[in-house]
């Protein structure tokens, strides 16, 4: 595509290079910008100079964040006690989403993949065990994705936690809700009736 | 959605009043910025400060522009004897990928709408006026789409056009490539007979 104005090429670049917009998104977008008028792309400008100057990484959980300490864990009315280890900061927002979870969490970033050279210490799990030693820690729930290197990660550590007095426990796997039994895979329906539970007809 | 970060939170508002983005995708954008790091954050909002202070609208053919002209309105290799006619920069720019035009263009910034109130002097007719009557013009090539609007913009231009020795043409109408005889609508397809062109085995 031929670009009447180079200013105008070099934005639908920029945009286009972002995760999921084509050429074609990142021209609309370009040009949507472009008739808003000066106001409105300064503003769009500052909020990202903002972000690549105030964004900060949560000192405790690894969230991103604007002060030291994420707006979650500076928070009193969440249960300190309960820490919810996710493997991204993307799952961290489903979970939120979700309005089931009043803990607290920790990001490890990523998940232990020898295939891909990710060992226990690129992630955040020294800095976990250190927050389960410090603080009063009841409960870790570990939700990370049924995978290989999930696995791994979730097998890792709760050795590490061995011997702590700290209750594990991880999400629960099972049929997704409006999915079809016939189309599951083996291994999830398999540990669904495995890890059945008991029910009940009182709405939770 | 809750945040652990209002800049983070700023950012994904901002990409998700964009065009075609919705929260989720503003969400993996906002992230991925974030994980590449304070350049490229940097660079990209440079970028879109360019585009705020930088971008200019050509004054010969009103699409937009780095210095007073366009690439295109300042290329001494196109045909400036011929001008397309278009209601947009993204018609001009739709033109300008099929690299079947040499000539030069003129964007109108709408067309011609009694019901929303858009006459002919709020789009740039006055300005394509004048060019024909100071330049050289040999043809006019009305790129216009077919509807209401586009046909209203096509007569009253024709009308003002009246009495100047220049060309008038308009982009055929027709079936397009690939698509079904049995699913166009009455209107394009009887036209599409009444306009038949004669058939050559020789390839253009």
């Amino acid at each position: 595509m031929k670009y009447t104005s180079k200013i105008l090429q070099e934005t639908v670049d920029a945009f286009s290079s972002l995760p999921g917009i084509g050429r074609k998104s990142a021209m609309r977008i370009a040009l949507h910008l472009a008739n808003k008028g000066r106001q409105r792309i300064m503003n769009f400008s500052q909020t990202l100079m903002m972000l690549s100057e105030g964004l900060k990484t949560c000192k405790t959980c690894y969230a991103y964040a604007d002060e030291e300490q994420c707006s979650i864990c500076s928070n009193p009315s969440r249960n300190h006690k309960v820490i919810c280890v996710v493997e991204s900061i993307r799952d961290l927002m489903a979970i939120e989403e979700t309005q089931q979870f009043s803990g607290v969490y920790h990001v490890l970033n990523g998940l232990i993949s020898p295939v891909d050279g990710i060992g226990p210490d690129q992630l955040n799990i020294d800095p976990l065990l250190a927050r389960i030693n410090t603080d009063e820690v009841d409960e870790i729930i570990m939700a990370i994705r049924p995978c290989i290197e999930g696995d791994t990660t979730v097998y890792y550590l709760t050795r590490q936690l061995q011997g702590k007095e700290v209750k594990i426990s991880i999400i629960a796997r099972g049929i997704s809700f409006g999915s079809e039994l016939e189309f599951a895979d083996e291994f999830t329906l398999g540990r669904s009736i495995a890890e059945r539970v008991p029910y009940s007809l009182q709405v939770k």
